[in-house]
């Protein structure tokens, strides 16, 4: 901890994006002068650690905001709902990793690479869009500021992560059990809150949040009207399929998308990508790299590779795109946001 | 083994699809006279059961053609290279389960859901399509019967089986090796004969057979250009995005198409699916009823779910296409290929 800098809290500190969002602080070397973590009356207590200081966790109260310049959110939506307001009043700038404000009209919701500058119109509540999401623009971003964009269609192979610390237990201990050959018992995936349980452990189940009257999942409508928002394109025809995988972490989409350009390649969108914020090219069929999930877990970027020009469709192109959910889907994207808002002197040192 | 019937040669009959087959003609009691299993030098002289009785497997050569009627090929490309022609030269019917002679123009390329018919055609030898070729087109066939085709995009999602027995080891072994902490040594997986290989447990892998210079690898081209031969539709617009996932058997595919007719909706395209021959509609999205390759392994339907109309092209839907990669996808194909020859008299009992 600094004598200048911020003072910082983080709401839920001891959750899986928690402790990344931790871990990203330290790893920027986050201009902290005072740190807060902040938890529920359960995980109240527990000891964590910024910089080898150890700093305990408190239960996340009104009150605990009081002089809190940024709070970063990351504890499920009904305690954003509640404490989010509250920080505001006590003159901290939220950054809210849950679905809770994204699609609120006064609420910006933000990547920093594709629309910084509606960080300034904020009322108190940044969103960070939904892991999937982000992602995805980071990537579509570069293309359409060259060559505009008309359609969107995307598939996801998404990581267990993204679910929760007990996600990923409940996959590895189901593939434990079938490699010993015993039966298993799905208690948590796809949703939690739902009906079924399915089998996550060598199987791919084509279902993420609940069901939406319209037959799409609550995830799929959220990539598709958020990256609308995001991109400030109401008219921009966006459509997704997300399905869950038995991996750890690390989200890749299989993205088709239509420019406004007519006559380009796929080097001139690998142009693109090549020198993009935040976003990394990863392709050469000829010596077989592309992005993959098992290795993009712990970096921040996010990989593109497997471009290439549909065969049909002079305006149609096809990309491959990969990051660590955790990461730029959450923690990163959060703590980047936090950044930005300094950087752009939104946020200023009292 | 009955004195009525025709006499049947199996290819290949030692490989994971050959097994298959042999299990598929026992459970639909095809009218077998005499049973011929061909192998490799290699795996001749193994034992295998037909209804009980023991068939010794012979090395495949050429004067082993003699007498046949039909004759299943799956022992990879330049086995049916050399001996399919061989076959055919001795009066055999070759049903080829290998990529050898699929683009072939005096070679009908057949589902028989779909194209029957062009088994008339023959000209001895008869191809099998590739495994996520044959699940998809079943479904779309139903679809553009009613509705007409403009336009696919699919993304796949395929299982370790469809690259082998060695596959299916590999992704096992790898993930207990990383349940134990230990680090692995990918060596088969993506392409056995490539360059590079890459750990498939816990991850997903986008590269399933070689890279072809367009940057698509032969796989998806085989989709392309297999959908546009079965389906007769030389003018389809088809794009495919495939992928390798630790799944054993089952492939799974996120289908966007687009159809001629106008102002159709979902249940239009549910309605079709549902009566289609060989495709079973699993989607009822309150009771989170949808297909998944865990719950397909040995059933000889292609299962689809997720049917919705896509949010802005009022002709474009989306789907989710599951099937045993193994059983429609090869081996149960290949049998229902040999049965609807005997059935249209194309085949007759000598």
């Amino acid at each position: 901890m600094s004598t200048k800098g911020f003072h910082i809290a983080l709401v839920g500190a001891t959750g899986a994006v928690g402790q990344q969002m931790l871990k990203t602080l330290e790893e920027r070397e986050f201009p902290i002068r005072q740190l807060t973590l902040l938890s529920s009356a359960r995980s109240a207590g527990k000891a964590l650690f910024y910089k080898g200081e150890e700093v305990i966790v408190q239960e996340a109260k009104p009150e605990s905001f009081e002089g809190v310049d940024i709070a970063l959110f990351s504890a499920g939506g009904s305690i954003s709902k509640q404490l989010a307001p509250e920080a505001v009043k006590r003159g901290a700038v939220v950054v809210d990793n849950t679905s809770a404000y994204r699609m609120d009209e006064n609420v910006p919701l933000v990547v920093p690479e594709v629309n910084k500058e509606d960080l300034r119109k904020h009322n108190g509540i940044i969103a960070n869009p939904n892991c999937s999401t982000i992602q995805m623009v980071a990537a579509l971003e570069p293309i359409r500021q060259s060559y505009g964009l008309k359609k969107v269609i995307v598939s996801t192979y998404q990581a267990v992560s993204g679910a929760g610390a007990q996600a990923i237990n409940e996959m590895y201990s189901q593939t434990q059990s079938l490699l010993d050959g015993k039966e298993v018992t799905p208690e948590l995936l796809p949703v939690g809150s739902d009906k079924k349980h399915y089998q996550i452990a060598f199987n791919a189940i084509p279902q993420i949040d609940k069901f939406q009257e319209n037959g799409f999942t609550f995830e799929e409508m959220k990539m598709i009207n958020e990256t609308k928002k995001i991109m400030h394109m109401p008219e921009l025809s966006v459509a997704a399929t997300c399905v869950r995988l038995p991996v750890e972490t690390g989200h890749s989409e299989s993205v088709y998308f239509e420019v406004e350009t007519q006559g380009l390649t796929a080097a001139d969108i690998k142009g693109k990508l090549k020198d993009a914020p935040g976003v990394v090219l990863q392709d050469n069929p000829d010596e077989q790299v592309y992005p993959m999930p098992a290795q993009c877990v712990g970096k921040k970027e996010v990989f593109v590779g497997r471009v290439r020009k549909d065969l049909d469709q002079d305006t149609g192109f096809h990309m491959w795109v990969v990051s660590d959910n955790l990461l730029k889907g959450a923690a990163w994207n959060s703590v980047q946001i936090a950044e930005t808002l300094i950087e752009m002197e939104i946020v200023k040192e009292k």
